[in-house]
């Protein structure tokens, strides 16, 4: 027996790195030491010597079930963008700032096209921001992953002055909640959506939506690294940023709370993208539901004092969508 | 529809990581500023002022599916030592010791008992080197994964002075090959084993094993800091280290190597643990396939001046089983 005969397609891997080499390369900072290949990436840290008191901070992240409805589609390249972006979101709940970024692939069979081209978009999602994706691992797992399945997960490591820190400590009562518009789902909810949506050409334009499902529903997670650096640049004093991930506002806006401390977010305050209410209606999707799988418009949720929230809608789109209260949990008005 | 309905089990997650709480809580150092619950973990890493010139280090590794023998076998209190130690020797390849772990795993559906045991093994693995468990992702994904299967992946960074930093460009013509011994197959090549071993009784002893095959094949891959940190000690010059996983001693020693040098290895001149030739008999897999597949026996190989070895040899466990010569390739003997 060989180890092709158990499932593992050593070459088919060798070839997707080949193929994705160059877009990895151009990834690189003057900070890699060493990347592809190696037992480890190596990440010249020197700078760090510079800072008053450094502090690292890392997230690990998947896209979830998000793959699933990617390739059904046949089109995984947003999914690098979808990892990339949501990891660099979390970052910026601490107030740091990304330094590089580690992938991790995984498939029951590792078809090169599939697998080059994540890489690819994983590449590219690095570049956007100026990380480089220093290292990753890539497996292929018969018995494992179902046929055809992928999982796309990853790690990114960021630092952070320590009295940079944002977090719950800074907030007060009556600072203003500033929600940050999303792009759609980002890369929470799908395993709901692929139930709802199953059996809708994916392709076909729908008035509801002004664009198909597969535009409305495989658009990247947005980042908010740019918006985050216009008003840390201006000064602009923010106390905590909340992620809106799985779970919604209900439960990501506590995280960027003290105790004894809660929000109230009034609904329509924002925009509602089409897709939420689209959603809703074809999955016959209790609202509160709604509220608790997907994040319903908001990607970011700033919370900052109430004086600074004009000069940050000067400098960034966004709206005023609550405050905090005293008690505790989020009061959806 | 509610998330539930569309396989999402939000409440078994919540219950588990209650549930390994404590252990994750313990695995935390005086550098830890944030943890579980967070967007994402804050390592304080003031001590990267006091080098001469940081380095950081990362690694991405998974345990392939050793996970499926481990579940058949009822017992994955195992998988955390084999992801953290495997990662832990990957650092060390690059000379550089660990400073934090994040952790990634997912399911098709995460049972609350196989989630609590997975996160204590990776608790008490990362508690035994003194790495805080920082964070990481479970991720429930139905659809992705097949019934009852597991991924359990993860992220070590790890911290070196650039000026100790091993690798090819240290390694000269004549420089010793020294193996360190291996638990066993580590957590390489279990798509083949499990071919192999496929209907036999796991809890059966094997005379020629002298043990059951859930024990030959279930134990944790070795980590080797403690010996690293007592050659490091001691001042023994090292130049190059070889983590032998995935493509064994064929293709893990050239990534020590720089361009222009090979190594020969003497077979035989290591003790071979006799799960390598049960395996080989069993699967009628051929010798040069075994040395391609897995270990051999071998789970570290370090690379240093012959002057050296003698002074390695009286303070680690270890076999000189080879040298650096000429030309491309490994030359198995």
């Amino acid at each position: 027996m060989r180890y092709e005969e158990a499932g593992v397609h050593i070459e088919a891997k060798a070839e997707a790195l080949r193929r994705a080499k160059e877009a990895i390369a151009a990834t690189y900072t003057k900070e890699v030491l060493r990347g592809l290949g190696a037992f480890g990436g190596l990440f010249d840290a020197h700078a760090l010597k510079g800072m008053r008191h450094p502090v690292l901070v890392a997230t690990t992240d998947g896209v979830g079930t998000k793959t699933l409805l990617a390739l059904e589609a046949g089109d995984v390249s947003g999914l690098g963008f979808d990892l990339v972006n949501h990891s660099v979101n979390d970052l910026l709940c601490q107030g740091a700032t990304p330094l590089f970024f580690m992938d991790y692939l995984a498939a029951s069979r590792l078809e090169e096209g599939v697998l080059a081209a994540l890489l690819g978009s994983l590449a590219e999602a690095c570049r956007a921001h100026g990380i480089p994706l220093l290292g990753g691992e890539t497996a292929e797992m018969p018995g494992v992953y179902r046929e055809g399945a992928w999982d796309v997960a990853g790690t990114l490591v960021g630092v952070v002055e320590r009295e940079e820190i944002l977090g719950p400590e800074r907030v007060r009562e009556g600072d203003v909640l500033l929600g940050l518009p999303s792009s759609g789902p980002h890369t929470n909810g799908y395993s709901l959506i692929r139930k709802v949506v199953a059996g809708q050409d994916l392709n076909a334009p729908v008035p509801e939506l002004g664009e198909s499902l597969k535009e409305a529903l495989l658009r990247p997670h947005r980042a908010y690294l740019r918006e985050f650096l216009r008003l840390k640049e201006a000064g602009v004093e923010l106390h905590a940023i909340a992620h809106i991930t799985g779970g919604g506002l209900p439960e990501n806006l506590p995280r960027a709370l003290p105790e004894g401390l809660g929000a109230e977010v009034r609904k329509g305050s924002w925009p509602m993208p089409p897709v939420f209410p689209y959603l809703q209606r074809l999955g016959k999707i209790p609202e509160e539901e709604m509220y608790r799988v997907f994040n319903m418009g908001l990607g970011l949720v700033l919370i900052l004092p109430e004086e600074e929230a004009q000069r940050a809608l000067a400098l960034v789109e966004g709206f005023v969508v609550g405050r905090v209260v005293r008690g505790p949990g989020v009061l959806l008005l």
